[in-house]
């Protein structure tokens, strides 16, 4: 049965006519815009989606109809109007309406060359898009002379077997009925759905008068846009060509004119002043009333300047950032809008280096993306080796099968991180993203061999210490070389916008920062303070680890107190650094939480050297190694269960935090510190631990005669936890929830250990995507709900919020402001991302209550 | 301030006092029921709970009232009067009353021996448990002449500075006093509360006349039950002594009667038959009217039977079971009193296997028989080290100088407890006992180092860690190795008693069972099938682990394909065992579950011959072992990820399961196959493998033409699985909880790895109880209900059960009743204690709806 035809097949775009973006595409509520605007664009009518889709099912609108909006005996060209440019569209076809009596005409008012080049490009036009023959045949380079029209128009005629089309609304029509169809092709409907297109997204078409741009007096077409697509700047971009239509000026460089005056060439200010004026004058009108930075395409016709489109400039996110402030700045959007208008992800894009877009790649090996940023360096195969290289000040690329915590000098020496394995939450991958270091993990196809010093690459080739490569953690690849690199410039615009977010946000954004070099950059990003300070990562130091070392292998309670005096300086001091740094912004700090056997050696020989060091028999040393070994690491004698178990090392801790409390007041950076407790599973052990430090802190005031608070509070990482929540708020001041660790134990998968079938579980759907990089909401999310409402109820002032590897994420953000978290916590390089993240959230809220 | 003592200081026990074991404990009630059925006790009065602690308390009562209810010049004995004659209590003291004067009086009346055998007997216990003398001094064993009373008062008035105190009233109160404080003295408050008794544990006294077995005419003491204490067979047990008091009879064997007619030497019965016929109703009337078998103490003076008391018997495990079996039988009781009167831990005892007796054996060393059975082991030093074997599922004996409070969570895991030191009463015997787990103490010339794991025996021989013994619970024997057990041989009564149990019962019990030894046992025990069959234990028999790491070194799908077709036959073979054995009852197998690593050698030799078997570089059988290795395994890559990852693995196993049932069918043990699908903690990995799953039963019906039901499940040990149950539950027949990988996740806590700080945890009140073992209803048991509630709510049809470690339980079963769930599954030793401890469930709830 045939559908009935309801829709008008056609508007004339004109101020009034109900044309929309949901309904025509883009293009026609733009054109619209412009002709509200006053500007001089040609007759134009505007095909609905709903049209073009029914021409695509067979129904042709009355071709006939459409031509009466236009005078008699004109050309057109018919354009794609999708709702989002970006999804793509067929090509646009010129000057339809062309046939052998119209070019004889032309030929006499135009002049040959030209009515035989308009002719001339819509057969080959209509040839390979219309009648979908061998582009070969028809778009090989020639001059529009009569030789090649007529070779054009017989080679048509060859091919399907009959003369080419003269008649205005059959060609209209057959142009129309491929247009629709190309669309709902299967292959230009993956290609879109690949850039987000919904599947049943709509394609609108554009049939616009020509204006020529090819003939007597000066005629030609050209486009033109006011700010750097690159820096977003203001700068007068793009070209003009005579006796060319379309965007021929971009394509062929020989004799196309500047606009502005330019020392390299003429341009079209001298050679149209006034043309040049009344563009500029056209492009301040469109960034006023569009809100927007334009590129207009243009066409003067024998003297006349015609605009036939305009569309929102392309630009890097550095533009972007640029031109939305500049936006605001000119009180022309406001502000909420300007920040809106950066994605969050373009931040991150613009806080790393990277690989020059320009320069030749020699693809070596294809990981996983797991740090943004690029990086150059010569190869080391060891922490040692990366160490050495960066004291001599030779950039470096550590490269390993996975890294270990003692890697993790090694890793800050790096300038980047290349693994075998491992997925995106591998120790490698969270490292780097804390520390800001690009870096590539679960590497296919490549193959270490740490003792010979040695990586060989699918294709055979192989790469030893000192060699040359870079890496591209935005994109994964591992390129043989130094590649060129584009470095990051945080102009004015970027603190502006950040600035806005701020006023905006309505969930705090803290940092995770372990050591003062983080924690200068948490501050210099803003953050509101450090949401978790992992201490262990402060032992791992050459001169602390051999006192850790001596603490485990003390035999009596005075030798174990007597190396925790060692420590208790040194970590007082990194306390001390922290809190300057924050000044007075609250540091979260969590204590001591790793087993105690990741701070012995795993080699028979770095044994021995413990050995020695420790003038202990070999066989004494192996035997704690072993003794402290354990299957499930992970599910084993560590944080809160080794804090009760060996409880002065936590009191040791306790005393260091106070004591550099102490000192950073007397310093003039005031503060309350947070002790974290990780690993909780009970209450009790929240009762124990807690009456423990309060302990210390007693004693700490008598000695010092100095009064202080603290806030002592939960790290709450099991599934357990979360749902005593209620219990344990009770003797909490703060429950943040490590994310992390509640996903392991909430899928009951090691993280260290998933990059084996991840990608493969992601690929056939299991899971929808890696719970480790987005937040798990139906799982891990209901217990972190559960655990809100319960802390909630029975704490009502409890503060609330996550510092997993999640903190950063847009999705993790909008779902603890959900909740009611008062923060987040991320990497510092992730701050400025979850700014714009959390502001862009509330921005949303308040224009959705608006409505 | 002084308290006012309100309560009267006594009660006289009528048939009608206000007498309960709760205010007066169990011997005063006793008595009163014993009044009650005319046997002729003699005057008793009662001092309750409230009136002991405050004579404790210093507050004595007016000793003289209480002399009011007796006839003035006659004699008392005072005893111990505790709600449960298990806790112990002070000793009795007799002959209270006696003075010069009275014994002066009684030379006359009662013969001089007699008179001095009273007074010497009450002044030496006046001496050692009242005035708390030295007991050597007094309790040298030598007749009772006027000599040894002379001697022991002059030495009572040495030791004290005072004469021998000769009022009555006097003696009333210090005797009262002492027994009050005796009771809540440190260690007899310890000792009674490691059996449970709570911690403000009452003591009654009862002060009684004495009948005083010595005099003239015939007089005389004894004790005299019907039944065997061992047994629970009829039998008449005891001994009758002339001139003697209390339970002389017992103690002394020279000159005490049998009581029934016997060949070994005279009776009561040929004595006095009157006297024995008198005793013979006593008995039978008790056993009607307590319905109880009741030993009864009995004093015969001057020819007038009295008796004293009456407790009930003691008896072990297979005597309680018969008691209780014959008491019903005969309609005495309800067979549901008799199932309730019987423990589900008692049952765990009579399943102890036996020593072989004709097995030969290497005796090392011996000890006190402390707790029956026998038990097979590796020697074990710690009770973390039987923990950690436990959990690798090795049987091992916990070998220890003496056991500590702290050492209750390894003797739950070890198979049995040796100790150098300690008796019958010792922390480890009581322990032991307890838990059903067999124990030797006191163990003569063996000698423990735990520093260095050593145990050296008599005759010179060492022993250390991992060496295999063998103790013999029932003769204190220590043997060398593995020596062979004999299955304990269930009489008529267990059978009766479970099958009443089955009556009452209302969960369903099955058993785990993973080879056709286990499924007989489990059927013998009469499971009502298999809940959990874990087939990976099927794959370590020598030939199929070559095979299982040929398919973990296959290069291409065929290799793989090839070794997987060897191990059908075998798997298929396993599977069609279990099914006949099984005769019908369902069979629930889990698919393979374990990380694939494990099936590979740790040690470099046996990697060596690893390489050398498959032909294969040993650098390739290390890289292999290297690229699988895990640092958490239990959260790697296992169950449904391996399932996913390598599918052909679950296909195999589905086509041995389907192909072993149509088999099993055809030999007339028809079975719908349960396919349980472990470690899910997504919804897509159910319909991924059931999918799969569906296809090779539907390719094995073709090929067989037989038709054949399956039904397939999720087995739920992770967090979100619990949360996502109603999704999951759409696509499964059943839902099992594998509560030992759940508690695992839900704690964050690696089973392997807690038992280094277990039981410090436990000790200082982290964990009330290792969750490992009680199930953590907070937490665990939390997500039990959600899972269940949702999955019954999205699937109402659903089966749901748990077969985790914790499945025999009695609070697990009690959890799961209330839960909803149909059955659960426990190890096929514990399947008799589950259905004892699950009807036991059923009929309380059943007295309690009544009441």
């Amino acid at each position: 049965m045939q559908k009935i035809v309801t829709l008008k097949p056609y508007s004339l775009i004109t101020p009034t006519a109900s044309i929309s973006t949901g309904t025509h595409g883009g293009r026609a509520k733009c054109l619209q815009r412009l002709i509200r605007l006053d500007l001089p664009v040609p007759t134009t009518v505007a095909l609905s989606f709903e049209t073009v889709h029914q021409i695509a099912s067979g129904q042709l609108p009355d071709t006939g109809s459409i031509l009466n909006a236009f005078d008699p005996g004109t050309l057109f060209s018919v354009r794609p109007s999708s709702a989002d440019p970006d999804w793509g569209g067929p090509s646009a076809v010129l000057n339809v309406g062309m046939n052998d009596a119209r070019h004889a005409e032309m030929i006499e008012t135009h002049g040959e060359t030209a009515a035989t080049a308009l002719y001339l490009r819509f057969v080959q036009s209509y040839a390979v898009h219309v009648a979908r023959l061998d582009p070969d045949m028809f778009l090989a380079p020639s001059e529009p002379n009569a030789e090649a029209l007529r070779t054009a128009l017989e080679n048509y005629a060859d091919e399907t077997g009959e003369p080419f089309p003269q008649d205005t609304a059959a060609q209209l029509g057959e142009v129309l009925r491929s247009m629709a169809r190309a669309w709902e092709g299967t292959s230009a409907r993956l290609l879109r759905q690949a850039k987000g297109a919904p599947a049943d997204a709509g394609l609108g078409l554009v049939v616009q008068n020509m204006a020529l741009g090819v003939g007597q007096d000066e005629s030609g077409s050209g486009v033109i846009q006011f700010v750097s697509s690159q820096t977003g700047q203001s700068q007068i971009v793009g070209r003009y060509l005579s006796q060319s239509q379309g965007r021929d000026a971009l394509k062929q460089a020989k004799g196309a004119l500047f606009l502005t005056k330019d020392a390299r060439g003429p341009s079209l200010e001298d050679l149209a002043p006034d043309i040049f004026a009344q563009l500029q004058g056209f492009g301040a009108t469109c960034r006023q009333k569009l809100c927007e930075e334009m590129q207009i395409e243009f066409t003067i016709d024998a003297g006349k300047l015609y605009v036939l489109d305009a569309i929102r400039i392309q630009r890097t996110s550095r533009a972007a950032l640029q031109v939305a402030v500049a936006l605001a700045e000119d009180e022309i959007i406001p502000r909420e809008d300007a920040v809106l208008r950066v994605e969050p992800r373009a931040l991150s894009e613009l806080l790393h280096p990277q690989v020059d877009p320009a320069a030749s790649r020699d693809l070596i090996a294809n990981g996983i993306a797991a740090s943004p940023g690029a990086a150059v360096g010569r190869i080391v195969f060891s922490s040692a080796a990366a160490q050495a290289s960066a004291a001599r000040g030779e950039p470096c690329i550590l490269v390993r099968r996975e890294t270990q915590p003692e890697d993790i000098r090694g890793m800050h020496a790096a300038n980047g991180v290349l693994t075998e394995r491992g997925g995106q939450t591998s120790h490698a991958a969270v490292i780097a993203r804390g520390i800001g270091t690009p870096c590539v993990v679960g590497t296919q196809g490549i193959e270490i061999t740490h003792s010979r010093k040695k990586l060989v690459v699918a294709d055979g080739r192989s790469f030893t210490e000192g060699d040359l490569i870079t890496l591209d953690g935005a994109t994964g690849e591992v390129l043989a070389g130094s590649v060129p690199m584009q470095q990051p410039e945080l102009g004015d615009a970027f603190q502006t916008l950040l600035n806005w977010a701020d006023e905006a946000r309505d969930i705090g954004i803290r940092a995770n920062a372990d050591t003062p070099a983080e924690a200068r950059m948490a501050d210099a990003f803003a953050a509101e303070g450090i949401g978790l300070c992992r201490t262990e990562h402060m032992f791992y130091d050459q001169d602390r680890l051999t006192v850790m070392r001596e603490m485990i292998f003390a035999d009596s309670a005075e030798d174990r107190q007597a190396t925790l005096d060692q420590l208790l300086p040194m970590q007082r001091a990194d306390f001390l650094d922290l809190f300057i740094i924050m000044a007075g912004k609250p540091v979260c700090i969590r204590l001591f939480d790793p087993p105690l056997h990741e701070f012995l050696p795993k080699e028979r020989e770095d044994m021995r050297d413990l050995a020695e060091s420790l003038d202990l028999p070999i066989a004494e040393v192996t035997s704690r190694v072993d003794q402290l070994s354990e299957f499930n690491p992970m599910l084993g004698m560590r944080g809160v269960r080794l804090g009760i178990t060996v409880p002065e090392i936590y009191d040791m801790q306790a005393r260091a935090i106070f004591e550099a409390a102490i000192a950073a007041g007397e310093q003039g950076a005031p503060i309350v510190p947070e002790i974290m407790i990780p690993l909780v599973s009970a209450k009790r052990e929240v009762e124990l631990v807690k009456a423990r430090i309060d302990a210390v802190a007693a004693a700490v005031r008598i000695e010092s005669g100095v009064e202080f608070d603290y806030r002592i509070g939960v790290m709450v990482e099991t599934p357990r936890a979360c749902l005593r929540a209620d219990e344990i708020a009770q003797h909490s001041a703060f429950l943040s929830f490590g994310t992390n660790d509640l996903t392991q134990m909430t899928y009951g998968l090691s993280r260290d250990d998933a990059g084996r079938f991840m990608s493969d579980y992601v690929k056939q759907g299991v899971y929808a995507e890696d719970p480790f990089h987005i937040l798990d909401k139906d799982g891990v999310g209901e217990l972190l709900q559960i655990a809100a409402e319960r802390g909630k109820k029975s704490s009502p002032g409890i503060t609330m919020s996550i510092c997993g590897e999640h903190g950063g994420n847009a999705e993790s953000i909008a779902f603890c402001r959900e909740a009611g978290f008062d923060y987040v916590s991320c990497s510092p390089f992730r701050v400025p991302v979850a700014r714009l993240a959390a502001a862009h959230l509330s921005i949303r809220d308040a224009l959705t209550a608006d409505r």
